[in-house]
């Protein structure tokens, strides 16, 4: 297993409805993750910086990344904005992650930041619209929450998943949310008030759904010749794996398979040579219920059409055989979209240094963060080891 | 000097007021790229795609980048947007460079694409709010040309630099865009007319500043191992330097420097290991008049306060002893903000292998890229050579 690039420090901000600046979201997270680094480290020592945002409701700045590094530091290094909707950060962590391993810089951010609800309800809507195929799939009406909820039909369809067994996802994430101090939501929920949810796009209730989120993450990337000068506890990355799809669900082979993900997972542990067994721990991306049964199933963890067993039989609960989201996931920790994919890079390093508090999973070797732009336009995956 | 990593192929759509779409205009810039390629190449074989965007005016679609290599025959590839403003595509080239470089892929895109004349004349007028600092310029109601006038007009008064230094720039640089068919404008001007034209800001005049474009650069970048299985004439990427800067004008040390492009230009430079006096060809960014003049400065090709002369002089024409803009430059090639570094680094693809045609230079060995976000919050610098 390849050991070129570690992270040695990790940080986010609250995730909620929060309201607050960018500048503000994305201080307070870069500034734990210059605290949690145990030897130390100065702002102006880090050399490149990539912010994931996506940046359609209001603010409308151009050169975001410059803004965000000016503010908080970072005078004069190359920065830039990457932008794959929802899979920002995680395309952020991979080009940081390459930019240390070309050789070019030592020590580099990836992060990413968010502000969702600084507009009206209605325009918060228009969320929902900019992410996913704009061509076509808004010509006919669809928001983000009925792809996903065709998704889950063909999958009841195909496979005989049940809307309990979509349920158990989020029952499972709020148990996991409400250990974590950050999450969004803190509470757990009962099976009955998830099944009793307000129907947004049947089968998916709002209990389905993930919330609308503001937040920043922030993550210190260094090279094998530095990182112990950092800290002793490096969190190694063992593999990035990333790949694209067609925008458009109606373009693509399967309604039940988001090729995008297969992609990335296969790359991710072709570098890494682990296999899916070998995966203690995974944060994947629970936009929608459908989508952590889709991710377990195309990422190798189940069989197609098994994934969804995984959290109503306890597999991937937090003291289960195979945790999964043990932050909350997107569901409960809350999804700031840019922020999205560097925050569960945040989780997994806790986790693998055994500092995730309440919520720590037993002593897991080797981590997974997946991170889906639209439907499965675009992906990125992760392992982790220490 | 370095000579890892080669550009094989280079393609640029037209640029102009065409109200294209975004898809149309990359698909043709992205083709040009691939016929350029002299022993063939099929889309298929690019492992790695990065599209700079800046994307305000309309549109408003997320995973833009994926939609670009999903509608070129690029599927399942990672793609993904790059944003800093008018430098966004200098960053996605460096992004593809260090991608590249690390290894990890053998083959990369690079390319951008604006629309920018699909919405009506008053909403254009919003381009030149969102790429300067919007905390506080827009709040004083100062708008790009307004930033660059400020400029203009110190630069006049610690340097004695002259409204026909300025105008001798556009005059120069329609003359290289005349020879261009791709051009946005292709004519000639006088002295007389650049002199007289409207006042948009003091002292800056309609020829002082560059045009609203829509268009699309695209650049296929090797590694060493498979440069000359593509190419004969690969062109090296002898370095490559980017840095950032404070948003706001009235926050930098200096109104007649840009630190970031000295940063980046000197970053460059030591990782090709040339100076200033080895370059012989140089696009450069004159997204008016002035910034031609302080790039000229600032990377170090004349002393400060000496730049005015240059073109007035004709040191910079196509015939003189540093050619600048032999394409026209953003004033007359056209400036469609999210294609910009890419297709600079065209123009030098082009003249380093002697294939600029009627604006071709005499002989140059080593070309430079200079790519500015903002009014200087972020910059991009390449050096090239054969």
């Amino acid at each position: 297993m390849p050991r070129e690039v570690a992270i040695v420090g990790a940080g986010m901000s609250s995730f909620g409805d929060l309201k607050r600046s960018a500048k503000s979201l994305f201080a307070e997270a870069f500034l734990e993750a210059l605290q949690s680094v145990d030897k130390g480290l100065d702002p102006s020592a880090i050399q490149e910086a990539y912010i994931g945002n996506m940046g359609f409701g209001g603010g409308q700045i151009g050169n975001l990344a410059a803004l965000m590094t000016e503010h908080t530091g970072m005078l004069h290094i190359p920065t830039r904005k990457v932008e794959n909707a929802c899979a920002s950060s995680g395309y952020a962590f991979r080009d940081a992650f390459l930019a240390v391993k070309s050789g070019a810089v030592e020590l580099a951010l990836a992060g990413g930041v968010e502000v969702m609800n600084d507009v009206s309800d209605v325009r918060k809507r228009f969320w929902l619209g900019v992410s996913g195929d704009t061509e076509w799939e808004r010509l006919a009406g669809l928001t983000f929450p009925g792809v996903y909820a065709m998704m889950a039909g063909r999958h009841m369809h195909e496979f005989g998943t049940t809307r309990e067994q979509l349920a158990a996802v989020a029952v499972k994430n709020h148990a996991n949310g409400a250990r974590n101090p950050k999450a969004q939501f803190r509470k757990e929920i009962t099976m009955e008030k998830a099944l009793s949810g307000a129907m947004v796009a049947h089968p998916l209730t709002l209990y389905d759904c993930c919330g609308t989120t503001d937040g920043a993450s922030g993550l210190i990337l260094a090279s094998k010749a530095v990182a112990r000068s950092y800290t002793d506890a490096p969190v190694w990355v063992l593999g990035s794996g990333a790949a694209s799809d067609h925008l458009a669900v109606h373009d693509r082979e399967s309604m039940t398979r988001l090729d995008a993900t297969a992609h990335a997972g296969r790359a991710a542990m072709r570098e890494a040579d682990v296999a899916p067994k070998d995966v203690r721990v995974a944060e994947v991306h629970d936009c929608f219920t459908i989508a952590e049964i889709l991710a377990l199933e195309d990422l190798g963890f189940a069989a197609k059409g098994e994934g969804g067993r995984f959290a109503a039989e306890g597999i991937t609960a937090r003291d289960g055989m195979f945790p999964v989201n043990p932050s909350g996931g997107l569901k409960a920790k809350g999804h700031p979209l840019g922020a999205t994919g560097a925050a569960q890079v945040c989780e997994i390093f806790l986790q693998l240094r055994g500092e995730a508090g309440d919520r720590q999973v037993a002593g897991p070797e080797i981590g997974l963060t997946h991170n889906v732009g639209g439907s499965g336009a675009t992906c990125a995956v992760h392992l982790f080891g220490r």
